[in-house]
């Protein structure tokens, strides 16, 4: 039965979410955390810290009716988590906004704080603190602070001409799983978790941001969180670049998704597709020998490169180049805005 | 008219509220901002970072039908930089996640945005990053960053019995105020800025709580925002002690609410009233001579002494003792719950 929520009861469950992280809490830092007016984190001396804060809303995105709990609280960690990686940082803590409906089942709390533990406890990012409230819907919002070596970041700005562009992983999966996801739901079919799995539980690539910053000295980085096509437009902006994509390198949706969809519309979520929370980036053409075909278990695609010009192209599997326009995710649509 | 809100505006709009705070973002060590996958700061060494997490949202802490957006833009931050006092810290930058609805008027933003910065700037405290998307009703989020000397950050569990108990500032303007506001505008009646000023433009006590922590050398502190009755019984909980309150010595509103409100109503509303944003203190007795009558333009009121008796009392008026029941502001129900 749904019970009534109170301010004590969600505190003394986050409390338990933060005790259960105590020994990365103390390998990370944080010196005091929920239970006084506000956390406090000693940072490492030559380090930057990073800090990033991130939605997750009900009615935007996600829907209390099919997603499963422990996937929201899963999710809401890990996308945060992506930014963080993007800049070749690793997390340290975090903090969590926590807006609940009066009447919410105890159930789905306990089942979305088991969710945000598991990520909590894969990323080593403990709870640092939060806030607590009513909403008519769930609200959730989480910062996350990380740290890099001081002055190391990777930048969207570092992107210079003649660089080769690779992202990680396959493109499209979240998006067409998400569309798989609604296609079986109004059918009354069951929904298969392997293929949601890259949108119900993507994996912030932390190691492989630690890896291109330290080892493969890449020249720019961005997490993958709007689709290929808007989020290369904000690389190059952020970098005065342009870039030329192949088609037909395009790391597309793996086999598992061939039977539900056409080629065609598999090209287009690796392009459009958004909340894939791979890595985008830049590596200087002279350290190409670099970057081996996976890293960390992720597969790394080159699939094209930075030129001077500012438009961002596509040359298509028949060899014609066209001009892309920066179409991809747009939460006040609430769809993918294509050109 | 309400125009279609696009996420390019959004942040284009807070981009220039981060470029006014460009002076205070090079002092406080800001070295990246809006435009990346994440902020990255730059912490001074020997100090710890401070991290608190604040919600300021629509039909639960605002209504825009009557709140004007310049108080909702100063009011989020200002409360969140609450915290940072409390801990007697100073604010260093701030990351805002705004969630709009689709057709909001440009005005309205324009004036929250104003508000926000009218805040950052009088708190040195620039705008970092954020997050915005859509939503149904105005949601905000702010997460301050703040610094304190390493080891120095004033904590609430540090009362022991003995210690003197003082607040700053009157207690209960702003519930009054708020009290005030809602029946005006049930007669139709225009509101008294004045009137307001509390409950619509607190002042976080940046200078104060640097005082206390570095010169009155307090032995723990917390701000006031759930009622000064809630909030003494938490300080008291994490400290493992108790306290004796005296009703004569509570500094209640002053004399521009006398016309409006019995003093029994302005006495409940210094115990239980939410929102006030002033410090409660502990003080050691041999220290009583270092804490002045006012301090930084701010009154400070001795209003009773920590005990050993994990009670929390009030001393009223007629000499008799009432122990105190934990209650103020409940989100959940959205009003004081009274004993």
């Amino acid at each position: 039965m749904p019970k009534q929520m109170d301010e004590a009861l969600i505190v003394g469950k986050m409390e338990r979410v933060a005790a259960r992280g105590r020994a990365d809490a103390k390998r990370a830092g944080l010196v005091a955390g929920i239970g006084d007016d506000a956390a406090i984190w000693r940072p490492r001396s030559g380090f930057e810290t990073i800090l990033t804060t991130d939605w997750f809303l009900e009615g935007t995105h996600f829907w209390r009716e099919w997603h499963p709990p422990e996937a929201v609280g899963w999710k809401c960690l890990m996308r945060a988590a992506s930014d963080i990686a993007a800049m070749g940082a690793v997390p340290c803590c975090f903090l969590c906004g926590l807006a609940l409906p009066t009447r919410l089942p105890d159930k789905w709390l306990d089942q979305f704080l088991r969710g945000m533990w598991r990520a909590s406890a894969k990323l080593h990012c403990p709870l640092a603190g939060g806030d607590t409230t009513h909403a008519a819907r769930l609200l959730v919002n989480v910062t996350i602070v990380g740290e890099v070596p001081r002055g190391k970041a990777l930048l969207r700005s570092g992107a210079r001409p003649g660089d080769l562009l690779y992202v990680s992983g396959r493109l499209g999966e979240a998006e067409l799983g998400l569309r798989m996801a609604k296609k079986l739901r109004r059918s009354g079919r069951h929904e298969n978790e392997e293929l949601l799995k890259k949108h119900l539980f993507p994996q912030a690539r932390i190691a492989l941001g630690s890896w291109l910053r330290s080892t493969a000295k890449a020249s720019a980085a961005m997490d993958l969180s709007d689709g290929l096509c808007l989020d290369l437009h904000r690389l190059c902006a952020a970098s005065g670049v342009g870039a030329v994509i192949h088609a037909e390198k395009l790391p597309t949706a793996s086999s598992r998704f061939t039977e539900a969809f056409r080629k065609v519309q598999r090209a287009q979520a690796a392009l459009y597709g958004g909340d894939d929370y791979e890595l985008l980036f830049c590596v200087p053409r002279r350290l190409q020998s670099r970057i081996p075909d996976a890293k960390t278990g992720v597969k790394l695609t080159q699939i094209g490169e930075i030129t001077t010009s500012r438009q961002v192209s596509l040359i298509t599997n028949d060899g014609k180049r066209k001009k892309l326009q920066p179409s991809g995710w747009d939460p006040f649509r609430r769809r993918i805005a294509l050109p």
